[in-house]
């Protein structure tokens, strides 16, 4: 299934791509009355989750996908985001080239670090470049997985039972700050920093772990071009080995770092700058594009 | 005025310690009806802060302080904590030698990182110390900020508008693991990680920038010794900074730091271990004190 956020006659609510792939069920037309993706991913019942996938294979959808306003699959995240960094081998080196830091070609353990989003930005919506404080902004296709229920103390072998599914996310990074500050947080965390979408496909269509090309594209230019076979630390290492410590609940989101190719990685560095548009890709999920204002 | 959240008779709710001291005015009791701190932060009127003002010191409380049980002033944040990383010189240098890096004595730029909390820890409640992953568990105390009204661009002249009031919160940290995954963030957002109390002490009682003697102690011996006056970075800075690219949302809280003094500072380092007490105390604010489990 495809879940996705959208308005609709001026109404915020979340459904179901149906099987044709141009109409959407409304949760609330399927007798499912929950009011966001949060309240939904957080309460919805087994039951509900079957009737939803029996329901949506049935018939074409009351509302047409061209009629929409799209709206980011989980707009308002209930907590940070929890991102990988340098997750691929090949963006390891190219991180490393850029800070002008040897690379000695290992990676024992994973990088984790959060980006606060108030407010993620729809397929089709712009980017802030915030140009009066950041010089060097750059773009970073990621596989994002969303948590499907609380997971604490998850062993490996167990780790996909709490995954929900799958979205697209830009993880836009303004590098200068996220570099003078030591610490990433605020180059990661700007305003409008989170492209999302363009909707949730569920863990069960998606064989796993996932191996799913992951590309990027800036005027429609090949930039990124990896596969999500290629994380040096996988989907059900991360969720073990955090939840060893901490508790991740329902609808925590967890991008999964992003493959060798984003500006930086050039010589001289090819940042972002307006006008720009960018394209984030993952196979089986969609199309992820946004300009940059 | 000191903000407090408790549970009285099986209920969590919210009030205001009365003049005494030793009473306490139930929000609902005053004809407020707020649910959570959160709630209260976000919604309320300026007329009911100075109703509640008025109030709450005409007369002793109907609840007796001795008769609650405790709970952190806002239980669930509803975003990450951001924090700031040493932001005492002091503290640069002890971790610096903690780290065996060179230190120059120089901090050009803030060190923003950030702590998941899903559920802070009350006055007199136990750390969880977590020690099948955590071999060095550590206490900071830090004053925290707790913003009022949505801030966005806001220059360091009315940064004090926006803040809320203040509060005790210990940055526990497993300093093997904020070490060995590069970013911090794992090693600071193990489950309760954050005691944070006893109350929120409300900006009007405070002069800024706050010059408040702050220090911790463990099992009664002094460990952390100085004054929020040696901050190197103030509020205003920090909330002027980061308002430049990102709203901070009602209800954010900063933490601004922890002085030198923190076990890995001591040669051989000090870490914490089970049935150890620690204390965090600021001047006109009061004691936060945790038993390690």
């Amino acid at each position: 299934m495809k879940l996705l956020t959208f308005k609709y006659e001026g109404k915020e609510q979340i459904g179901v791509l149906a099987y044709d792939g141009m109409s959407i069920h409304a949760l609330s037309d399927l007798g499912l009355n929950y009011e966001t993706m949060n309240d939904f991913i957080t309460h919805a019942t087994e039951t509900e989750w079957v009737l939803l996938k029996e329901k949506t294979n049935q018939k074409i959808g009351k509302i047409r996908l061209s009629e929409i306003e799209k709206r980011p699959p989980i707009p308002q995240p209930k907590q940070d985001l929890i991102c990988l960094g340098i997750n691929y081998m090949a963006h390891a080196e190219e991180s490393a080239r850029y800070k002008k830091e040897a690379f000695g070609g290992e990676r024992n353990h994973a990088v984790y670090f959060s980006k606060r989003v108030n407010e993620a930005v729809a397929d089709g919506n712009d980017i802030l470049s915030h140009s009066d404080i950041v010089d060097s902004l750059d773009y970073e296709v990621e596989l994002a997985v969303i948590i499907k229920k609380d997971a604490k103390n998850v062993q490996k072998e167990q780790a996909y039972d709490y995954v929900l599914g799958y979205t697209i996310i830009n993880d836009v990074s303004a590098r200068s700050l996220q570099t003078r500050h030591k610490q990433w947080y605020f180059g990661k965390s700007l305003d409008g920093f989170l492209p999302m979408g363009p909707w949730i496909v569920t863990a069960d269509e998606i064989p796993m772990p996932p191996k799913l090309k992951i590309c990027s594209k800036v005027n429609g230019e090949l930039r990124q071009d990896a596969n999500t076979e290629l994380l040096i630390f996988d989907i059900a290492h991360v969720i073990a080995e955090l939840s060893q410590g901490m508790t991740l609940k329902a609808g925590t989101i967890i991008a999964m770092g992003t493959p060798a190719g984003v500006g930086m990685g050039f010589e001289p560095p090819r940042f972002l700058k307006p006008g720009d548009i960018v394209s984030c890709e993952i196979e089986k999920i969609g199309v992820l594009t946004n300009t940059i204002k």
